[in-house]
Parts: C-alpha cells; structure tokens; sequence
C-alpha cells in the first residue's frame, strides 16, 4: 500500500533519531503545534482531547476523596513569593516578571506562579481558625510558567498545564498519610488507566522539591531507557505554615501551625504515554484516555449499504465509547496508517463480505491482531479487545523496563552500564550527597529516587564503600 | 429563631447599599475571598464549583456544535499584538507586561494575554491551507487578564476565567451565522439554565468590540435596574485575516481570506446570577447551576432513626440530584438561615413526625414555599419543585425588567427617567456617535443594545430629532 508506505515513512524510525521520532509524532499525530511564544506551544483539539480525559479521571478521584477545586491569581507579588527562603532560592531564577501595568510600572513586580503554595498559605491563613476548619483539601487545575532555557514539547515547556492540590491537616501523621495516599492515586492512575508501570519512592535531599521536608515520585521508563518522573507528592511539615503564620486553634485551645501537603501532575504525562507506548508507526494510546477509541473504517464505501452499516454501528458504539467514523475519500491504506498515527486503540472495518456474514473485523493498533467478530455480540467484544490493548501495551512496557534495569555493586561496574547501556541502575547509597553528586560526574546518572520497595544489592554504598542506607534507582533523565 | 436572624442580619439590604449587599452576599456565602495579589480573587471551592458547573453546560453545547476545545500561550509577544491596529489601540493600555525571564531581560516583552484573537490568528496562518480545512471551529476556556483600575469580586477582576471561541470560515454567510448561534446559544443558556432574561441585540460601533466589524451582545437587568452584558459574539469579517495573512486555497483555486469570530462568556455572569435572584437572605442559585440542588436537613436528628432516615434519602437521591446533608450540630434556625445564605434552591427537611407519615417536607429557596411529599413519589416532586424554582425566580426577574423599561421618546423625557428611575430606557436613534456621546454626557446613559426585537416608539432620534435607524436599549451598566 503506498500511501501507508508514504505517510509512514515520515516518521524518524526510533532507532535512527528517539528525539526526531518523538517530535514527529507530536507533530504528525497533532497533538501541538509551535508559536512564535518562547517556549510556549498550542495543544491542538486531539492533544488537548487527551488531557481532558486525563482531567476528568483524575478529578473524578479527588473528589471522590474529598478534594475540592478552588482557583487562585496566577500572579504572585514578589514579598509573597520571598516568605519562604528555600522555596524561593528554588524558584526565583526562572520565574517570569510582570514589571508594567498598562503603562505604568508597578510598585511592586509580580511574577506568574510557577507553583502555588505561596499564595495557598495566603489564603489558608485567613480561612483556617480552628481544629474544626481542617483539614482542608484544596486542587487546582490551571498553567503554571517555568522559565526554561531548553523545551520540549510537552516534556519542558515554559508555560504547562497541571493540577495541584495543597491540602492542610492537623497532625503530621494525617499530613503524610494523604502525601502517600495520593502518590498511590497518581500511580494507579498510570498503571490502569495509561498501562505505563512506574516505580514508587522517595527523593534523595538533592532533588527534593523547594521548601518541602519529603517528596514521594512515580518514575517511568520510556523506550530509550531514560526515565521520566510522572507525578510527585510532597510533605511540607509546618515549615510554610508558620513562614505564612498560618494558625489554628488546637482542640486543647492552644495555638498550632498545620501540616502541609502538595501534589501534582502535568501535560507532561502526554510526552510519557507517547515515548512509553509509541512506535514507528506512530501514537498508541491507552484506550481510557484515548480521544477516539474506535475508529470505523468502512471498506468498499461505495457499495450498496456500507455506509448506512458503518453509521448505524456507530450510532450503537457511541453510547458506550467514543467513537467515530472516517468516510472521507482517502483509500484504506491511507487511512489504516492515519488512525495507527494517531494512535487509536482499536479499528473497525466493515465491508460488504463482513455485512453478508453478520461480522465485522477488530484490528488491535498495539499489535494489529486481527479479530472477527459477530456484530449480535459487538459491545463486548470491544470492551474485551481494548482491555487487550491496555494489558499487551502494560506487559510491554514492563518487559522492557524489567530487561533495561541493571544492578551495580561497584562504582566501575555502574559507570560502566552506564556507559554501554540504556536504563535504570539499581544500587546502594549511603545517603550521603557528595556521593550522589559523584555518581553524577562520573557515571553521568542522578538519582530517581529512593524505592519504598527496596531491595539488598550489596552492604555498602556503591560509591564511597560506607555502609549503605538505602538502595536507589539511578538513571538519566527527562 | 434567633440565630436565623443574627445571620441574615449580617447582609447589608439591598436597598439600604446595593453595592455593600453584594460583597456582602460573595463573600458570606463563600464565593470568592480578597487576595494580596492587586484586582485578583481566590474563588473559593462553592464559587468554582457553580463555575464548573457552567462549564460542563456550556462546554457539551459547544460540543455539540461541532466545536473542539484547545489550548493557546497565555503570553502574547508585543509585535503579535501589535498586528492588527484597532485591536492593539483597544487593549494595549489595559494589558500586563512581562518584561524579565528570570534574571534577564526580555528582547521583546510579552503581555499577558487580554484576549486571544492574535494568537489563533497565528496558528490559524500556519493550519489553514485549502477550503476543505474549514470551518475551524475552536474553543478555549482559560483566565485572561486586563490591568483594570477598580475592580469588584466576578463582576470586573484583574484576572478573570471564560472561555473564547474563535471560528474561521470560507464565507461571510457562514461566519454571521456562526456569530448568530453562538449568541442564541448563550442567551438560551442564561434563560433556561440560568433563569435570567436577557435581551439579544447588537451593539453599536461605539461599543463594540475592538477590531471587530460587529458585535452582538445579550443584555440582563440586575436589581437596582443597572444592565450587565452577560455573553457577546463577535463578527471580524477578514480584516484579522489580513493582518495575520491567513489565506486558503478556494475551490476555484483563488487564494482567499477566511472571516472569522470569536464569542465569550466569562465568571461574570456569576455577578449577575447574584443581582439577578439574590435576595436579602443571600444568594438564590438557579437549580441547573447549584452546587446543591437539594440540602437535607434531619429534624430532631437525636430521635432514633432520624439520621438513618436522612441518610438514606441522601444516598437515594444522590442518583438523580446534587445533594448534601447537614447533620452538625447547629440548631435548624442556623441551618435554615445557612443554606438559604448559599442559595440552595430546595430543603428537604426529615424528621420523627414526618417518617410516620412515610413523608417529607420541602421548602423552595425563593419563596419558601412549603409542600409535604410523600416518600415513594421523592423524585419526581423534587424534580417538579426545582423547575417551580426556575420558573418562578424566571418570573420574577422578568417581572422587575418590564416594570422597570420605560420609553423616551424626547431628550429631556430620557433625562428626566434617567435621574429619576433606575432601568432601561428604549429611544430611537439616528446611528450617529455624536447623539450617543450627548446621551452619555446629559443624561449619563449608554447604548445597551439595538435589539434584535425593534419597536417603534418614535420616528425621530431622541437626541438630535433626525430621522431614527434604530430603537436602543440606554441604560446604566456594570
């Protein structure tokens, strides 16, 4: 088919050039566009489709526990940002300033959030009284501004989309119960509804986020080994509270500070599900937030009574999933390749041999096994394909993570795999910084983070030969 | 009840300070708090939430309409701006300026953007090749900010939250259509949903909207008479087209310039549901709209089975309804005066005597009319009483505009209404500016609207005695 053979050539095979593949996807399967904004893109209707499914799983969840969504300025005047020392020695050097208001200079700048906690606490100071008023479990969803040297589509971009929730408890204990809990929520969201497995833990004190006493991590793998971090959640302690004299009334009278939470997720993911699940085909999207589940390819349109088969399956499917009908003159070929670029999880053709058997014909984008299938019976046999789909591109994924994660016991043993081989590095660390830093310099690795699922992979630290704290999962990253 | 009154005596009445009642009614009822960021508000989880609601209406109208949600920058470079002349005259002096990227300062500085026409222009350039690729029917909800001097909470915010739809077509026809839909879509939405009655017209070039070659408007009366322009739609015809050279390739292989709109409603219209059915007991939320359709109140809830009972109303009800139930410890007085605060419009009180009677009492928000309700027959008679609801705040609402709509039909007439009485006052008009600005000067009045609905109510201008084109709604406006 030459068109297929056309549209696919189009795409950098991965092998040749990952970020060139990765690139061409975003582009061929419009999902953004570049500006003439610095570092800003367009997120066209199918990128932009995908992360409303994202948002609506993910607000869903929230709210079922108990979250609810506020909005707050998206400028924070430079005095507010300044309150908390470490936060903004984080975050000062890449904020954008708006110094002009209309035409005149403002007494004070302000700059566009690059996070919220600072003006979360502003206002948790004025609503937050007693025991009673808490805890409070405040989201977001919005764009924050980073000012980035180097972006990537979705990946690093100046301005992103995300949401972030502050929430505020009583005790540290309920604090760094809801840290965990929703941690857990970012994690099961990847491995059920994106089939991207991911690995639980703890920064190391390096990479923690500014101002926070702990943060927890997801960290996926993507094809070419490098990892990408998909979700934190962190624990502030009091530490904000009492920076933004944030008090309550204890239930013994006395006069506390409240235990802080944050925890986010980005447009970011987007760039993870494709280099997670892509091929040199294009996009393969996990169905529950895929834009169009079912693509229905009419074959032989012109002949007598394709078409009105094809709406009138569409029709039925569109109670139960998304879906949508390509009749447009293209050849099959051309659309074959078109909806494999895009991405979607499952085709349906339907000719006149299929009509004259009471059939149609299932086609799976991840490994494109073909299905026939008894049209009485249709529903179903789509809900039994697209978990298909979503479990053969999981089992994938974590094969692939599984046969790219290495152990070193020593640092020339690391460094070497480091060198030679794509992927995560487990292996042992004192907990010591200078060590971190060296594995960095040398090995090139930093530290994704600390499991809570830990392993023994040797006593002593695989750098500096102290006993060892903890184990760690090494690698680069995005 | 004492605590009913010691609440309800903490709104200002509307005819004591019309103004005083509203901020009164935003921040009691827990709609939006102050910031210490300039013109900026916190909208609080009950404000977002009657936000999100609007949203989720509005959003699968679109939808349906054929319309595909996407995100743009929110920063605009100056030169971008500055593309099309009245567009940049109109809104360069409300805008603000980023001017430093970290800590270096930016070559060019970006405004934050005010609007977001330039920008779909810029992507419009780049995606429109031939005809086939229109319409492009594109829509955003996002915040955008206008350096505004006096603000007040929803009604006129530094940064305020809408969406905006930006169309590009292959014809005029088609484009005037599309501004004439989305119009009706809004002015349907504020008198179904919304139960607000509006008046559909188009402004005059005086008040229309800059760069625009028309714009359409719906036009609400508040309470004290004043208008709020509650949604409007714009026709650009190809003047933006041009200045962003955005060409297509016609089916006579012509290059052409497409004609474009644009249309927003914004959290604005969350000022005018408040001055449109509040009352002085606080908010009055149209049913579609509330965050809590429906607030369980248990009666004597320490008697055995009370709470039982409420409970399982809530989890019955929850079905078909957004419900929520108050089982504090507040006295019912302090409950009743609470949620009539918040604007609930149903109570459904349970208490011992009611169960006996396998019943239950509700009580509408607007009028506090009681009915007693058998059990088995729940739903439909909640369903009957929230449309007793709408309707009757409908009414109401529009009762007060047409007694407060007088006619003009000479100068001193229009002056001697407008010192005197609060409303809108309908006079013709020659369609000259000059007459327009005198109104404003002399009788401190402006164009509301040309509506689509013209009387007659005189042959000549009411300003300068010429021969009229049109009738127009003059009034005072938020």
């Amino acid at each position: 088919m030459a068109e297929q053979k056309k549209m696919v050539e189009a795409i950098t095979p991965m092998e040749e050039d990952f970020a060139k593949w990765y690139t061409d996807i975003v582009k061929k399967a419009e999902l953004m566009d570049y500006t003439s904004v610095r570092g800003c893109m367009v997120i066209e209707p199918y990128g932009w489709a995908i992360w409303e499914n994202i948002q609506h799983i993910l607000d869903t969840t929230f709210k079922e526990l108990g979250h609810e969504n506020v909005s707050m300025p998206m400028f924070i005047p430079e005095s507010l940002l300044n309150k908390e020392k470490d936060h903004v020695q984080g975050f000062a050097p890449e904020v954008a300033w708006v110094t002009m208001g209309g035409n005149e200079k403002l007494q004070e700048r302000m700059c566009v959030r690059p996070t919220s906690e600072t003006l979360f606490c502003d206002h948790y100071a004025k609503v937050i009284q007693s025991w009673r008023d808490l805890p409070k479990l405040y989201n977001q969803w919005c764009s924050v501004v980073r000012w980035e040297k180097t972006t990537r589509p979705f990946l690093r971009s100046v301005e992103f989309h995300w949401q972030e929730g502050h929430t505020m408890h009583e005790t540290p204990e309920e604090a760094k119960a809801e840290t965990e809990q929703m941690l857990k929520v970012y994690a099961d969201f990847c491995e059920n509804d994106l089939a991207m497995p991911v690995i639980k833990g703890r920064k190391t004190d390096k990479e923690k986020f500014a101002g926070a006493e702990a943060t927890y991590t997801i960290e996926a793998m993507m094809h070419d080994g490098k990892a990408l971090q998909s979700g934190t959640s962190h624990y502030f302690g009091d530490g904000f509270a009492k920076a933004f004299d944030v008090t309550f009334q204890g239930r013994d009278n006395s006069s506390c500070h409240p235990f802080q939470t944050s925890w986010g997720m980005s447009t970011r993911i987007i760039g993870g599900i494709i280099m997670t699940h892509g091929d040199n085909n294009g996009l393969v999207l996990p169905p529950a937030i895929a834009p169009i589940q079912v693509i229905i390819l009419p074959i032989a349109q012109h002949k007598p009574g394709v078409l009105d088969k094809a709406h009138e399956l569409r029709e039925r499917l569109k109670k139960n999933f998304r879906v949508k009908i390509d009749e447009s003159e293209q050849s099959p070929g051309w659309k074959f390749a078109q909806y494999e670029m895009k991405g979607v999880p499952l085709r349906l053709e339907i000719g006149p041999k299929d009509m004259e058997k009471n059939q149609c014909v299932l086609v799976r984008r991840n490994d494109r096994e073909k299905t026939f299938v008894d049209l009485d019976n249709l529903e179903a046999a789509i809900t039994e394909q697209l978990e298909a789909v979503r479990q053969g591109i999981y089992d994938k994924a974590l094969a692939r993570r599984e046969s790219m994660t290495y152990s070193a016991t020593s640092m020339d043993e690391l460094k070497d795999i480091a060198d030679s081989k794509p992927g995560f590095i487990k292996a042992m660390w004192c907990g010591d910084e200078a060590c971190e830093e060296k594995l960095k310099e040398v090995a090139g690795v930093s530290s994704r983070c600390m499991p809570f699922e830990q392993e023994h992979i040797s006593d002593t630290c695989v750098c500096c030969g102290k006993p060892a704290k903890s184990m760690v999962y090494w690698g680069k990253a995005y």
